[in-house]
């Protein structure tokens, strides 16, 4: 039985009349194909990326959601109108209680070809966002406790946050003291969710350093989307990429755009590991002028 | 004696009625205060970069011009005109015949907070230049022989280099066979100067990590200098970055602007280390779609 994602942070929702993910509860995720070029690049980009050969296995099984094709399904409001989905893999089918926040990465979500429409209209977004000033802009995020989801902004609400909005925010993803108006996020669950091994860090980095080296791809306007929940053998926590629909060559060049979204971010997160009491703010400022 | 620099490579040339950088000849490097705020932010830069407690003295002696204040001296076209001059470290006093390439870091040479049409302008330049695509372009280059100068295209030839002549710039950069119209840079210094523990890529991924943990100065439309010399006891190779009339204040962000095309061309640098055979327009290509 298909239905809608329990856990969907960001990305286009099913509601009356539009087609929106769906997912059939043992592992796979159908998302709808993007009308204009959209879903055909996407789905480009799929299948290009898990059959060639200088992607190292590592990093597709890791970091990416696994593919399995394409799939006509009746549309909810016009079951007669098949649509094209995507199949893939639902990033949080093994989750009970995921806490889940969408990363934009990127200080630029436009690519160097477009045309002045498209350049303007994701220029504004990314100045009136925090991508142009962090390298990255958070999509969605979802925060739960136990059983029960405890933080959800509106996406109005995630479309204004500043600076400090985002850091707060990467803090009250790992804090357990999320009710009500939190103070001071505790970070808690800091050390087990961003440290350690196999923490959101050490995946970071791992992914960083692919970047670092691959000259195939360029992500525009693509998220990671880091996933974790506590169980009781510890804390399960996943880092994947999603959002492929502008994906281009990369021609020989690194995707040095994503790369300095992605080592921001990881900063982000290195501070909150290293600082977990936010003392951030009382860092002394150098003397250049604000505006020269 | 003020004389003008031999070894200019980018920037404002002295010429007629015009301000220009002067040497003293012994080691010192007289520039001009730009007008506007222009210069006043570099000399804020400079005061503030070499009086901070936050900044590593190796990154300070190791990859910036050493800083000895202003100074006020004739202009050429009228002596009773005094014009303050940075008196800076002169970057190859010791260098008889340096080869030098300034290479601007940065997909984009606009601040967050520019106006519309400092940003338009800047952007049309970032889109011009392989600025946008590469994360970087070279804004000067000088390939010297012994004691003379073999190769140094004219200003507006540079600045229609495309991604291939850049590539081949770097390539030709540390080439022996640069006279004439070289069909195959040989690359035969490429592991003298690009390589070794003292070599370009061993500076730049110094310069690097630092920028991978600094939050306190963003440098836009800044350069990385790169200079060296073949001498009997081997190649002498330097990194410093120069020019800094666009540096704002980090606010606790790294400069993912200026890290992301450092990697850049660290990555095409290190292709030459790799590949000096230049076989990488081979390399097969992804089957993504070229237009989203």
């Amino acid at each position: 039985m298909l239905r809608p994602p329990e856990h969907q942070v960001a990305g286009h929702y099913v509601s009356e009349g539009n087609l929106g993910p769906l997912i059939d509860g043992s592992g796979l995720f159908y998302k709808p194909l993007q009308s204009n070029s959209r879903g055909e690049n996407e789905l480009a980009f799929y299948s290009s990326f898990f059959s060639h050969p200088g992607v190292p296995h590592r990093i597709r099984s890791s970091f990416f959601p696994s593919f399995h094709g394409t799939q006509l399904l009746p549309h909810s409001a016009a079951p007669s109108d098949l649509h094209p989905h995507l199949v893939l893999e639902d990033l949080v089918a093994d989750f009970k209680s995921p806490s889940i926040i969408d990363v934009k990465i990127g200080s630029r979500t436009w690519y160097p070809q477009a045309d002045d429409d498209y350049l303007r209209k994701c220029l504004d977004k990314d100045r009136e966002s925090t991508s142009l000033t962090l390298g990255f802009r958070v999509s969605g995020v979802q925060i739960s406790g136990p059983g029960s989801v405890i933080w959800k902004p509106e996406r109005d609400e995630i479309k204004r946050f500043t600076t400090t909005d985002v850091r707060r925010a990467l803090r009250r993803f790992v804090s357990t003291n999320n009710s009500g108006s939190v103070p001071s996020p505790d970070c808690a669950l800091a050390t087990e969710v961003y440290g350690g091994s196999e923490g959101v860090l050490a995946q970071l980095m791992e992914l960083k350093a692919w970047f670092e080296d691959q000259t195939l791809f360029h992500f525009y306007s693509s998220s990671v989307l880091v996933v974790y929940e506590k169980r009781a053998d510890g804390v399960k926590a996943r880092v994947k990429m999603v959002d492929f629909a502008h994906v281009l060559e990369g021609d020989g060049v690194i995707d040095h755009n994503f790369l300095g979204g992605l080592c921001s971010l990881i900063k982000f997160v290195s501070e909150i590991l290293t600082d977990p009491e936010e003392s951030k703010a009382t860092t002394p400022s150098p003397q250049v002028e604000d505006g020269p």
